[in-house]
């Protein structure tokens, strides 16, 4: 998978280099959380490296988005605007079930190519546009689908219920749907005022799972602090593995010999974790000799 | 973005001077927390300073409101009133969604300037003249919009739900949608006779994360307790960041130089945070160069 | 303000003298808690004070209500019902929607003077009367507005969902409408006996924020203990602060130095709480300098 | 108010005496906590008493009351059956809004006297029986009106909800509504085996406030464990209230001074709790002087 | 009260002795927790004791129950479904409300004797088959009245909502109109794997009140663990109370005096609880004197 | 019955051996758990030991699924779709209620054989297209019987409501119905990694009741850690118990006895638990002697 550069300092380490190119990513967080500016920064990114941007608003009117990015130092939106390289569609008060249905459909259907970025500010009241979870995930789908085709889709999605608790259908349903999470956690009501960064789930990606304290700057956007330690690549129960691997050869089907050394190629200590060479060789051969 | 004082005696620093001009900000609170009292006050100092006051109840009569300023020593409401320089709409009793689409659309259109001061008090009715989530958001999105029209908007709201627990549709809806959104935290239930505030969001602009008691006095209003320690202006590692940024002006782009060094000038150590210089230098390198 | 007393023992210094005329009162209580006998102290209090007595009862019937009354050895109740000085308004059994739009309204139109005692026993079902929290605010709305011509307004309202947690709505709806709302907090399922009585606010009125436990005795009614320590009058801060505001004089607008004047006319050391008298002066010459 | 006899042993002199003739009883409890065994005892007591009984079954039909009974080692039973001094009504299966708007209706008034015992096993159907709270309030005001005509009436009514929770509405209107509530605590889910009965409240009585542990014992029914201490009589603080009252003789309307004479008779020094003689003295004169 | 044996190993002393013939009996537990185990044992006991079986499953087809019988080493299920002893009706995805009133209704109109054993496994889709609580309570009322008539009733019952708490109208209600409830505790989450067993009523019979772990074993089925504490019989106490209740004897009717030498009888010290035997003799002379 | 491997590594000694054959799976577990890479690795499996594979996928459209295989290492999933051993039904957008009963029942009558795997993924949205319990209920009960018939089922579900409390009706309707019940909890917003896999139920088997890490490998999939410690086979106490039959072999009926034997030969010391060979023994002769 290729990755793509998020825009915001200090996360691309967290994702293994970035997001992945194509894939969907829900922005999760509370009111002050930060979300339209992590939205913003993802799109801005995106231009300054050449490629397109959507910005589809479904709360703010283009003139605060505007607004907002220049507050936040960046002047150039006015031209990429003008230039069309960025596109905004506001979709603030109108039927999203029809919207995403009918125009949307028609608008992904007429674009070219398929490495813009699009952003959706914020999913929130998509979900509530239909009454049963059931045409709540169907219509999520049928955004994402529609969003991915032309290129990488990031949407920020507001957290309702208790505070750090996402298991209300407004956040569940676009968790499951979504290929990559990350939570902006704000505890606005408690006596801290730390803002913590959570990437839940990433598929066909190694991803952080620790906390990361971050800062929203103005000028700046959010900027994810984390220890200078990235993917660990100590390898020295892997090298264990590949030997023993080889000592087996005998015992394993071909194929999976070979699929096997493939994936212990690019093992790294820390991803085992507490299981042992020899426990993971023991595995192997059970299901497969 | 220009500021203009808020009339809730020591607040102001709490929000680097004031709230933003034309911006729409909620104060949140249970029975007893005094958002009534927050709105008169917000009105009365526009008008002492020169700017117009829109007062819309939604529950209260005229006659109570001007009671209760006058218990408070404002005594001048009645030549504000005489004048039309405070306009009251009285929206008690009527259809909501109704006044806001009609009567509340006209009222806008037919006002002159943008330099007034609205109240909405309260505005947890509303919510509730629509039955949806999808419908509230609408129509306080279309509320929010048509007021800022006009000039700097608050509106009041009730807290429904247990106590301190901001989580219910008739509170976090406005709170995403608003800019500003302040939380008068009573705990009239439990043993401690404390009221304390907390600014959850303040959009472009910086504020105070703490929580401040505050107390209401007959005849003056909210008085927020702070220490004399506003926006911290320590700048060590903030000139250490301007100089590594000048070391590396070549390996990024010209724009994102400026960009940064716009975006350090006002920086303070303060909101840097655990964030070293180092660190961000690297994370701007990272990503642009 | 006039303030008129309570009927309730040891309540009325805890409200500044009693309750607001003309102002509506709710009072909270679970079964047990001693709402009706509370609402009976309050119309015999008006009584022998020679302010006529209106008792709307939405459960018992009259004959209950007497029988209560002589109970708690009040036996004038029923002179004071022959001679029609107190009215008996049985409305249990009837559509509350259609009662209070028809026959409450004409009751009130009928009505002559401003002076007399109203006591709405229980307000619950009226709330249950409407579905949504839309009408159940205007039907409570409606029913205060019409009340509060005749005289002042006492509702007992009953406490639903767990104990000592107000938050559902069929309390928290009239609490924001009332101007005072006393809670009588009685913990029947815990391990203790102890009932407690809270004020949680009083509009254009100082009261106590502490819990006061009380007791119902037969023949006597509720009893609420507290301290003898009324309104503290204490004024060294005070006094500081009033010698500030006249060195301060020609640094503020004139008005603004009359209101500050008569504000601390009366201001005690205990209503500052821990806001110092240099502070509170800096806030004010911040505000209007 | 006429004190009768509960029928369940050691339960009267927590109530000083029994029950209040003619009055309602709710006897609430979750599975196993013997609320129909209550309710034959209550029966039992009545008819043994040359009362007439009549017990409303809502559930079981004839045959297993009158098996529990026999178990109970109460084989009269029969008997009074035979000669209709206990009369049967089963309405299970039966429409319960109609059965008590209608046949229950009538019931009523062809029964002559005043003087029987009537339980109703259970109550909780018959909440269940309409919707909205609002009927639900009218139907089991009516049952209750009903009732009373004929005589005592007894409840039982399931806990529904957490145990020990009475929050829930199929409780919490019956309680409001009843004029005496008693909880039987049956812990089945947690370690300990005990069962606690607890009187909630008993309007125009003084009752226990305690928690009295019970059992239930074949051939016995329910049996209440209670410390040998019933109502305290020491008099001491009242006697000098009694002494204080007369010398502020002349201060008093003389209808206060009689009435309060009177209430002073009956009170004993525990009633009064931590309220002082002179407190309570001061609050008087206050109120009246 | 006739006793029959459960199946179930070791449960029946918990019981004193089984469960009573013509009762209803509902077995609660969460997935996992070995209810239709339960029901299997149940059934086969009665087969093997020369009772008729009816398994009436709502869920599960007959083939699987009958792969789940051998699998618990019961081969000879296949001859009593053959010779009819045992008789399989499969009421999956039947319209359950109908099945009872009309099917269900006609089964037992056509069956003769009363002395056979009836499992219904599970409940709990019955009870969603129609809305309101008052027409699950009607439906279940039938379905246990129907089958009661046909011998003795075990019922299946899943356990929803919060794991242990018992709370859910799924369970609540028939667990208030079964004679007999035993819950089956599985925490399946929890980092234990206790399975426990505890009896939660048992009317007309002593049960024990302790909670007692349990495993499931293949080819045995569910077995209870219990210390060999059976119901105790010292009786030291209730000699006494024998003495006590003989001096009194004059003071007594005749018909309470025979009635508590009765109930003496088998009347134990561990029964008494905490009760002395001058303490319940002075209830008793209290209650009848 | 016959045990089939499940593909996951080090999951199948936890099972005594794999699944069982014909058995239906759910496999629970919130957003980033691993659900789909599970499902994945059971179809391949199945293909890699010459079964046939039918992936039903509810969300995902074919490609992506594709891509995610071929991520974890099997590129062979292309010749497997070619040559149509692997079977892809893509009811993504479609109406499930309506699936299930036309389009699946033909592919079930159409297909021939009962011996494939199974995947639906995820089973949650199939709950959502019916509105209430009943009818879920009845829908998942033909979905698991119309796929049983087929082969062996593994559907994937979602984890909805608080982390870790699988009491939602999503969940805990096919947990009654599945035989097996896996729960992968992953506590992505508590502050630890770890993922644990818990076996909740395995009809008709033996499975481990403890907590396993598990960790997610690119390339790999799921592989769980357990110590060596598979299903002990100790059996003092067992052979104890063997002998005691023997002696006891005349009290008990003859095939009560043969019965008896088959359990005891593979029962091992620690599924008996606390459970004495005495006790056991005597258990049985209460219940057959």
């Amino acid at each position: 998978m290729r990755k793509i550069k998020t825009g915001v300092f200090g996360l691309n380490p967290l994702l293994d280099g970035g997001i992945n190119e194509n894939s969907t990513t829900v922005v999760i967080g509370s009111s002050g959380a930060g979300k339209t500016t992590f939205a913003i920064q993802f799109i801005r990114k995106g231009l300054e490296a050449g490629q397109e941007g959507i910005f589809v608003s479904l709360d703010e009117n283009k003139e605060q988005i505007i607004r907002e990015a220049v507050e936040m130092g960046w002047e150039e939106i006015m031209d990429y605007l003008k230039d069309e390289t960025l596109v905004f569609i506001d979709a603030s008060g109108k039927d999203f079930s029809n919207f995403i249905r009918k125009e949307l459909h028609k608008f992904v259907s007429d674009w070219k190519g398929a490495g813009a970025r699009i952003a959706v500010d914020p999913l929130t009241p998509v979900i509530w546009a239909v009454e049963s979870n059931y045409e709540q995930r169907e219509l999520i789908t049928l955004l994402l689908k529609l969003t991915r085709k032309v290129g990488t889709v990031l949407c920020t999605l507001e957290e309702h219920g208790t505070e750090g608790d996402l298991s209300g259908k407004e956040t569940i349903i676009p968790m499951y749907l979504a290929d990559c999470v990350i939570h902006l956690r704000y505890k606005a009501l408690e006596g801290t005022n730390s803002r913590t960064l959570k990437i839940i789930k990433c598929r066909n990606s190694w991803h952080s799972e620790d906390f990361h304290p971050y800062r929203i700057i103005n000028g700046l956007g959010l900027i994810i602090q984390h220890e200078l330690t990235e993917r660990t690549i100590k390898r020295e129960s892997t090298e264990k593995l590949m030997k023993a691997l080889e000592k087996n050869a005998e015992r394993l089907p071909e194929n999976i010999y070979k699929r096997m050394q493939k994936a212990f190629k690019d093992l790294s200590d820390s991803e085992l974790g507490g299981i042992t060479h020899t426990e993971l060789m023991r595995y192997i051969i059970d299901e497969y000799s």
